[in-house]
């Protein structure tokens, strides 16, 4: 695959060049990947709260802080206003444009929040032989809304959003394993077979990325998900809300296994 | 020793009486204790932006959001502002008073913020035997600043605080393993034997808490503390900043086993 032994800081100017429009699973293999939020500051306590409150579904890498550009710890000297492939424009909960920058959305006093992603513990999956199949076919991961509430953080509140894997039981049981090394990538998953105990009607009908395919003997394994701040922007309604478009992740410098553990 | 085996809320209660004026060391065995810090709202971003660049030191547990004056989640019904045994008051940067509560102090827009704290590992280091020494011998753990800086957010920076206990070797190890455990009670020690490592120059003068008592084949071993904003706050002289008496804690709802691994 084209890219795939990239740097993050390749990625990331090929991005800004106009040259990346399209999802980042399996680019610059290795490096971290990461969801973003952005929100002008008077939203920024809510949204760090969430995200505090919230570690599963918001586990927070980075913050950039209004004024500069860059996340110090992730990507010094990036620019995460040009450097994501594809952005989404909220305003009042709704999505207004799905623009390749935001340099024109951008208010003076945007803070900026990266969150880990699951690319971090999907290769991790894959080093010990557990197969992702929405890699393996080349497609978006499902995503679903479910009936789970975040808990709740200033104006920020609604439900949280889960991405699925199917695997075998076994497969699931050392996906448990190797992704509780993760909690800075969603950690483990947080549910595993019946859809509906997360008030998901239909796998074949996900509200973000494309359908899954099961095959015989699989169950649904359920993480949370990055996208959950999009869900929570339609409900929260703030005046902007910036993020990126579902798959299409800011490529950070450190490297996935730096995230291995709490965090120091 | 008496209230060892009091709930949280009854050590709470003692303390809103003004019954209760003592390091909690020991107290309520089981329920999670943690260091208070509490700032006006103008602060609270920065001050959540620290904590979550500097988890070791500063594992944050609950948010005290303005307007309210209980942890929603570690102890819903308390209050911050009488429930500790004693309080420091820091006016720009200045201990001015340590009062039994600090209600005459509070203003309408503070923040809270509960960080877990050591006395959670301390036990789980008893019930696999390996011995505290402070614990043993009925005093308050000593502390130190060290040289090492806290990552900056806002106007908060300053130095990290660690707390210190002497073990063997073997001890050292097993302590690696237990504590590691705990991330959300500062996590596994940051370091270990030498102090002027961390330019600590005299380990029987601590910048906090009591001198220790070291034996023959012992190592210092070194752990983040949750006394660090007490330092960070003499650099950074907010106008005003409330924390807990180093070793007189918020004793919560939780109990210690709540807190291993590093949170939902």
């Amino acid at each position: 695959m084209e890219h795939r032994h990239a740097t993050g800081a390749e990625v990331r100017l090929l991005a800004r060049a106009g040259n990346l429009d399209r999802q980042t699973s399996g680019l610059a293999m290795g490096y971290v990947q990461a969801n973003l939020v952005a929100v002008p500051k008077k939203y920024a306590f809510d949204l760090l709260l969430f995200c505090q409150r919230n570690p599963r579904p918001c586990p927070l890498l980075d913050v950039v802080e209004a004024g500069r550009f860059d996340p110090p710890f992730l990507a010094p000297g990036a620019d995460i206003r040009t450097d994501v492939p594809r952005y989404r424009v909220f305003e009042k909960g709704t999505v207004v444009e799905e623009p390749a920058d935001v340099v024109s959305w951008w208010k003076d006093d945007m803070v900026g929040f990266l969150l880990g992603c699951s690319f971090t513990f999907e290769k991790a999956l894959m080093e010990v032989g557990v197969p992702v199949r929405h890699v393996e076919t080349k497609r978006n991961v499902p995503m679903y809304k479910t009936n789970l509430l975040c808990r709740p953080a200033g104006i920020f509140r609604g439900p949280m959003v889960v991405s699925m894997r199917p695997m075998t039981p076994g497969q699931a049981i050392r996906a448990v394993e190797v992704c509780s090394r993760y909690p800075r990538a969603h950690g483990a998953p947080i549910h595993l077979g019946d859809p509906s105990a997360l008030g998901i009607a239909d796998l074949d009908r996900p509200d973000y990325g494309d359908p899954p395919t099961m095959l015989s003997g699989e169950i649904p394994v359920f993480w949370a998900c990055g996208v959950t701040p999009q869900a929570v922007a339609v409900e929260a309604q703030p005046s902007l809300l910036i993020t990126h478009k579902p798959g299409c992740m800011f490529v950070g410098d450190l490297r996935d296994a730096d995230l291995e553990g709490a965090g120091n």
